[in-house]
């Protein structure tokens, strides 16, 4: 392994607070030889809240993800999780990609017969809905649950903050039979532990179970196949990879 | 309906003899009230082929999807067998957005119990794939088979573009028992009728079906529901909706 | 479209005043062009709840269908939200033909995220979650809620009984999280302005939704399938199509 | 069981052949208590093949079943491989009502992990694939075959139409790796036999499974619930059951 | 059938007042020409209540299933709930092996359209719904309860015992709509014909069902397919088939 | 991680040489401060073919299991693509358990869109479709293919053996489409890297993902839940946890 792994973590929104915290939550469980590089693009949405931010957001996220290949990183973890263009970068990186919600799921479903997913504010539920039934935990997967707590509030979260995170997550453990809690939001990988302690039960975040699973995959000589879906296509014309700032203006006001 | 229906069909690359041809099949087909505004976004990828050139499309999509409200469309078509963008608009629409595979495979369930798409080539089967699923059409699709045309070929079709298409759709009837078929690319909007007399199927093109569902949602009163997952939301705070053209520069050599 | 369509709109009932309204709201959505026939068998059920019901009124359907072909009528809607003998008729008639319960759901699909069908009685649920599952609308119709009213009571419903029906809208729109309603009964047809009005969401109705994609079939020259499992079948000898009046006669009795 | 158990089996066709082929095929595996009532209605289609033969027959299914009750049968077998009129007779009859596809699918799931069908011709396979879904076979059953042999043909069986039954049973054993084989016509009954020995796998028959299943039921005291969607409704005014002889004729014509 | 059928009628657990039970209730329904042998395993669990129950008894299952067949039984049962060791002894035996649960859930599919299965205790619940899953019934099954009654409570049980189980299907039938009840433990059987004349619905319990149906395969000649997964394999060396004594005792322990 | 993690990789058979390999494989991959101890049963069949093999070794499985947690392994990989006792083994001990096809599954799913497993012979195959389902990976597993080459015959692959898997690793690229290859065995461990380099797709070995699953977890702290359905339950009497070596003997003869 030589000179270590360098592992991209991209925040696809463009608050630096919240790409900070996230590089927390990654260098906190990444090995002695991994070099943790976390950025956001330095334009798109603040917040990624549904599919407009989503798509918005995208384009930047592939720009970010051609830079990090460009800077000799051997993998990619894309913080948001409704991993928005996950599925794209496959297409534009060699290294592996890895979206935190699959990788949350994929981790919880080894070690819960049921898990639930709790996560910010409702209209985020329809999205991850789609993610489960994506990555085949239809059956694993038992509720996706809103804690009704604004994305920002997590940035520094109250006691408030808190109790409700951890009361969506009781009432998932006794109303709909779960044995294990997936934080269904990037900026909740702090509060993991604690839930983990005061709920008795296994507590699932994304971000450290990307980092890891960048690792092995990184370790075990695996990348993205580049045989089907994900084969790099050669480049085409195009003529401006996005809307300019005044055009870009004018959606933000529609 | 007074003033008359003003339709929104927008071609979601920047290749303006698609647009052209994607305006010659709405057209041919819309109600006398009703007038075809065609477009396509001024940036961004020449062709629709995979994940990527549907992240890179979709902000130039919204931008469009915006003005077109502005200036007072009463629905949107978005002409592209991937539907990209569709779930996006939605949500920054008040009036009904309606991608052409949606609308071909929802048009073709009700007069066939097996049909089939043909589509350009094969990296663009596991995205149809997807649809037909989100969809609910994978018991009804019996097969999405690629006929090995470059989307660039279906401009002026050869008499070997054309053969390949049929021949592709005559195997479907034959090898996966299909009843009908979908042609599974707004290019092929040209060739069905000759299509549908050859082969003595009902042969479904996804820009007319796409131009007739608008119309039904419009003179019903139907729009998008703004209750749930496509609620407006009020604009955030962004920095820059996209890319510069400099840094999308990199990202084409990437 | 020279003579303009004609348009065959079967209610599978004998109740003459239940036509009457159905030709009504079929005729207020019908283009200028499109001649609205509204029929009845003569025989036959005078209301349709449940398998039996739908089983008795089949061939008189059948027989109108056929009626229908003969004199003319381009495609037919089959107005009873069970879409009774929709599968046979298909193989007898050459025009298209739609059932509003299909046409219904087909229509919800694209303009919301979660729908629930809203009927009259319990017994009419289990009907309708088959439909459901057979037009592939599993994951986005999230309920089927019956409002206690019976069929007859919609003839000239009451404020009470407008109220059960609305009641029953709200509470999907509350606990299922439904973004849509559907009106699952014929009967209903005319409280969807109200009651999208009052809930402020779409509100979709299987008559209006059937007759305009009759006429887009129309338009666009499509009609089912006659390769696969609805080809024509040349006729074989039968004895006689159904029972005797008087044979009938016992099984009301039984 | 006293008097013993009276059981109707019912060819939902008019050939009186055939009627008397299903006869000896209950008579072989019914109990010694077990008295065989095999019926026909005395109108209706020469053959089931297809939804609209399965319309037509199914009335006069419903009045033979509401006869046998009356005459004091305690099961019905409806023996024909579409199960027609299966779910509304069971909304008429007091006992249990079984159709040979159903029983011969539940008994083949105990003895075998894929099984095949094989039918008579290929327009029966659409309904019967859409059975296999309805009794949740999904997973176990692997094909359903056509053999090419047309139902009279079943009647005298010539050597030729035996090996095209054979032969299209190896074919599932060896292409779809199937372990059993259900014969998937009324009309193939006599078969069973000579083709469990010649191929070396389980051959299960439908009408053997029924009259098995419905002395089960019997036996143990079970009927179909009355409580659900299979409850009894009290009988409303019906004008007529069925089409008159005259109007029946036009659609046999059409 | 000459000298009759033999049944080997297995209890997994090793508590032979259980045994004796289930004797009883074989032998309640068996046929005049069968003879019930009832036997439990000499060593094993006392109970069995999830997978490491079943993991631990079902070594000697086979065992006694290779017993009951070098001693001539035509067909064997295994009488508890969770069906262990169903598939590995349909692999040693030439006859039938059934499970309780399946030939439960198989018969009530024919007379119910929604049925729930009430069974002992909240841990058995997701084993029973895997099953659920395996025999097709996830859309029949509309759920499975545990009425929190233990299961040694069951060989005499008290009245509060059978107000629990009561209730818990009387909720079933309110709460999940359900129209039948399968009794989810083979400690119920005495319980069944009271709840029928309570409730008002069909009551299925397993081991009669399972006679019931292993009766039919004896009668029809219909044995596990040799051919597929359930082929007899060669018996290769194995150095011993199972912990001794003491090394068990340490698991217990554990 | 102090003291470094222990981590039991057990081999479910008795072969030892088996056991070297796999503990070769493991070795390879594992991080500088992890332990491998590499075990199998005493008693037990000597390889895993089938539901019988699986049911024998599951017993000893839970022992090994059982002793290893009392020497204070932090985590266990059960080493057969059949993954068996995995479920019971989950309720035993406290530390996460793994199968190895699981975690190849998992692992495969976040690099590829379409894979495919290549196992030894054609018995295999079911048990592997089971897991596939069990795993939620029916849509991204395209296929599982036989090569047609015994267990034991990859002790020490010959050349043929070798090319037999490369060729039916082959065929599920071109046939079904497949962009990744899951080796179906842990006797394959070693032939991933020639395979991914000579197929140019990613090759992925259970054994390997396994372990670094296994490393994953323990750093991130988590553990199977306690929770639901693999609470560990307090042990009750049982008479002996395994049949005899004299019974045993029986069931080999048999």
């Amino acid at each position: 392994m030589g000179r270590g792994t360098r592992l991209l973590v991209l925040n696809p929104n463009t608050t630096a607070t919240m790409t900070r915290a996230i590089a927390v939550a990654a260098r906190a469980v990444a090995q002695a030889g991994t070099t943790v590089v976390a950025r956001n693009p330095e334009a798109g949405p603040a917040s990624i809240e549904g599919p407009r931010d989503q798509a918005l957001c995208t384009p930047h996220v592939l720009v970010e993800v051609a830079r990090g290949e460009r800077e000799g990183c051997d993998a990619t973890v894309i913080a948001c999780f409704d991993d928005p263009g996950v599925e794209a970068a496959r297409r534009i990186a060699t290294g592996p990609v890895i979206g935190i919600a699959e990788a949350a799921m994929r981790t919880a479903a080894v070690i819960a017969s049921r898990f639930a997913i709790v996560t910010t504010v409702a209209p985020a539920v329809p999205g991850i809905e789609e993610l489960v039934a994506r990555y085949g935990a239809t059956r694993t997967c038992v509720a996706v649950r809103a804690a009704d707590v604004p994305v920002l509030a997590l940035e520094r979260p109250s006691a408030a903050t808190y109790r409700r995170i951890r009361d969506s997550a009781a009432d998932a453990l006794r109303a709909d039979r779960a044995d294990a809690i997936i934080l269904g939001c990037a900026g909740m990988a702090g509060l993991a532990p604690r839930l983990a302690r005061e709920l008795e039960v296994p507590v699932i975040e994304g971000v450290a179970a990307a980092v890891k699973l960048a690792e092995t995959l990184v370790a075990l000589g695996l990348a993205t196949s580049k045989r089907g879906s994900y084969a790099t296509r050669a480049p085409k014309g195009t003529r401006d990879a996005a809307p300019s700032r005044q055009r870009a203006k004018s959606l933000r006001a529609g």
